[in-house]
């Protein structure tokens, strides 16, 4: 069973938010991806975000651009932490309008929001967050970090010669 | 029956929305003034945005701070024309958050965006709107545009003593 | 005659400004596409801006950049609802200033503001102002609406695969 | 035994930062709060990054303000989510520092981040997050969304006489 | 007869524009202050600015905020310099606004833009401008920047007691 | 005797200042170019800023860009007006740092700032100057601008077919 | 003898600047502070620019708001490290600008820049620079820095109750 | 022995942050090069910053993007001036991120910022804080500033043909 939902505003925002897919999967995650537009399927949008716990999902990943109103909406609907991810779509003014629209929401409903274009991270994120329960991810997530620290040590050497 | 439909995110956004009610019921424009949140009451949203035409409804006016989505989504669920008002809202950063996820609507769902707490703007836009269709709300507008001209050359008199 | 007045503040907006034309020839609503420059031909942007609505046009759309002044100009002389499109021309930065001098107008005079080179937005929401009065025009508007969620079930049919 | 770590970078940040705590203690989720400086205390980070998971912990949140670098160090050393709280301190420029330094995470390390002064959606994340392999706090979650919802319906009631 | 025309779009604007008043009247240049608003009152903008050098004006000073175009609207209209001063109005955003509607003036029609606020450099501008051709107002330039430098002095001196 | 100077910070401005040399020899005004780096060749700076009235000449146009001193420095040593081009070059934030540093001058000495890269708005405004007190230069600007219309006036024709 | 040189564009800055004055004096490390303004006083700008060095300062620590040409006009004249204060004068629009024609030196001419209003860490900084070759005020940063730290521990005492 | 430390938190910084060992080497100023991510090698920036003083490094340099850590911890960390280059790299937003989470360190632990992508000039501040008592390196110093000058001068030669 799908512990991530993994849903986005348009299937242009695929090659952005693949990154999550790929952490996901990488540690044999289960991942369930959809397209879901705030703006064009409001219907799907109320019947994703009310019954995504009951489905079994227990993170949402979530990316938008421009006015990024899919994160919020489905926060405000879902009991889930959902994680949004500001995509910097072609009509988004730098990332900003992603961002704000995402970052800024009111009191009462928040969403996890990762930097901008920043899907592995919210992959990352996501398998943290399962990882704050479930010991075996959490030291998946610990073998992560030490594969990173791994890189720059070899980077390192590199540089120095 | 009301023509225009008010709604905003919160009591608080009210001081701010009262403008546009009190400029349309100065012209005799009945309006009709409600509570919607899009993050906390997304039912009512949705029951909102889908209905209002067939309400009678001609114009939605939706005012809201910070990662505001309201104005946006009811946009997506209903073929009136919507005016959004982005607030200078307590939680916003100087209003760039309010304006950003008004404005940058994806293709498909337009939002007619008037400036920082323009709410006295968006209730002329939404005469201007009625009168394209009723000359007599269109010489209400005329009227006004004759009114400001007449206080600027009263304050120009003062200037030049 | 036609109901719906696009004008540009030079030639170097209508590759922009083309997709307002294409949504509104698509619904068989007749536009009149015209350059008026607010800055090289003031007085035929007074004679524009004060003729318009007796000319019988409805809406006006405006698009132009940098300190974009064609807008909020057209909406001192007209009457109607004048909706602005901000255009990140050549020599914009980044479309802030072309936003900012569309959008934050003064109380008294509203422009209609879309999304940063969103012609398209201003087509679609001229022919809601249209719809406003007009059942025919609103059931186009729904049916594109419909459209809309149409292309993105087949997108996330596919991403599902 | 705490499954809330908050930390904050200083003394001055603890009003912002009492409204995560207040919201935590009020679903009686144990909260340990701690003043850690990322600048001034860096072995006290070190060392408090390193053994969050050990001592139990399943989820911190940061509150930082300026260049705010406690919730990125922490996420550096720590296995556990951790929910960034930008605080627009003093010396912040309108908050701007505050919420770049702690979004803009490189690909590897994500940090939660939540609105500008958003520590009460920092505690709502965190409950979410517990919730989502608890169903006892997921329900408590639900709750507070239904409580919520009611606050909205009774503004609208007052809002319509 | 008046070498300096000065023009404001509001009488709100009048307290800082009398800088810039107070600073010609200073030096014996003789001003001729109006309210001319672009969105208010375009017949008159349009007149002003078309006779303005026939008139006998040297130099027009225009200050305006928000969507501020009156300075470029004079500038598309007269042959004369005309110097714009943004003015950080109530209904600005920081006066970012102000700035970028009056600086960002595309090829063809400049606007010599002062500082936020900067009403007495518009002044010592337009002094300036006359200058460049009246030796008597370049020595009155030269006395006043001898002013300035003798001011700095006597606070150095105070601060190295 | 030359009457406009115009100066930049590097040899890399030269693409951008050419505009405005271009213009004002098209007007058959003679202008002086010449490398200053406030930052490099302060003496040369000093000396420049001093003398230039004294050697005849009557308007100063200067382009920089980054943290773009020249234009200030300039109107600190001179009575000139002097004319700012904020130059958006390679180390340039997307041209905010050239125009802050230009435009935001503090009381006492101002900058005539026009637009981002605007060279040949500055050689406009230098005609503009010289032409308030000769009616030859003024007509020469009036002619400029009778050009300007009627470029808009045919494209105009060609997008009505 | 002096070895920190701390300047300021206007006496307006001095309450901002006396953090620096006070951090050094407190280690009994001699400054001389003066009143020398880019803009109103150059030639005093050149003099003591060039004959910093030769006079036996170490450090220069230059404050100035808005344009702020003081840090990089000296750093253009003097070998010594400048060390420029961003001051978010009166006339600044949110500090921006002083940031950006401080920090934003081209290739060449460097400034140490701080943070906004950051006097204080000017006057570390300069302890530091002097420490790089000194081990007393070396030491005498170490011990600032504990002391920092002992007040974080107190702090935190305080919030744990 | 080495005087400067030269850090970066990833190899893909290293084409910037060349510049910096360039201009050091030129100078026969002997640097060390080493790669210290504060994100994924916490431990080694820990013992860097803790020891780099006590090795003998006088200053150290440290480059780094987007929510930019390494130059204010290792401020943290070390009683030797910190310059910090915020880098554009490919996750920065235009590079505000990188600036901001360098420049806007908290009281006490001052990081000394240089321009975006500025590596030449932090590699000339480090020359310079060497200078401030070192005779030969100061003289170096401003031989170099000489040959700006000249070349500046030799492209206004040709400028001016």
């Amino acid at each position: 069973m799908a512990k991530v939902g993994i849903i986005m505003g348009s299937t242009s925002d695929l090659p952005i938010m693949q990154e999550a897919i790929d952490f996901l999967e990488g540690l044999l995650i289960e991942v369930e991806v959809d397209i879901v537009s705030a703006h064009r399927t409001p219907d799907k949008l109320m019947e994703y975000g009310k019954n995504a716990h009951a489905r079994g999902l227990q993170v949402i990943i979530a990316g938008a651009g421009g006015a990024a109103h899919l994160p919020g909406m489905i926060a405000s609907l879902s009991p889930l932490p959902v994680i949004g991810v500001p995509v910097k779509s072609r009509n988004s003014i730098d990332g900003w309008d992603s961002i704000l629209s995402i970052l800024q929401m009111p009191a009462g409903v928040p969403v996890a929001t990762v930097a901008l274009d920043g899907a592995k991270n919210a992959g990352i994120l996501a398998a943290q967050i399962l990882g704050a329960s479930n010991a075996e991810i959490q030291q998946q997530v610990l073998d992560y970090k030490a594969s990173l620290k791994e890189k720059v040590i070899q980077g390192a050497k590199e540089v120095r010669k």
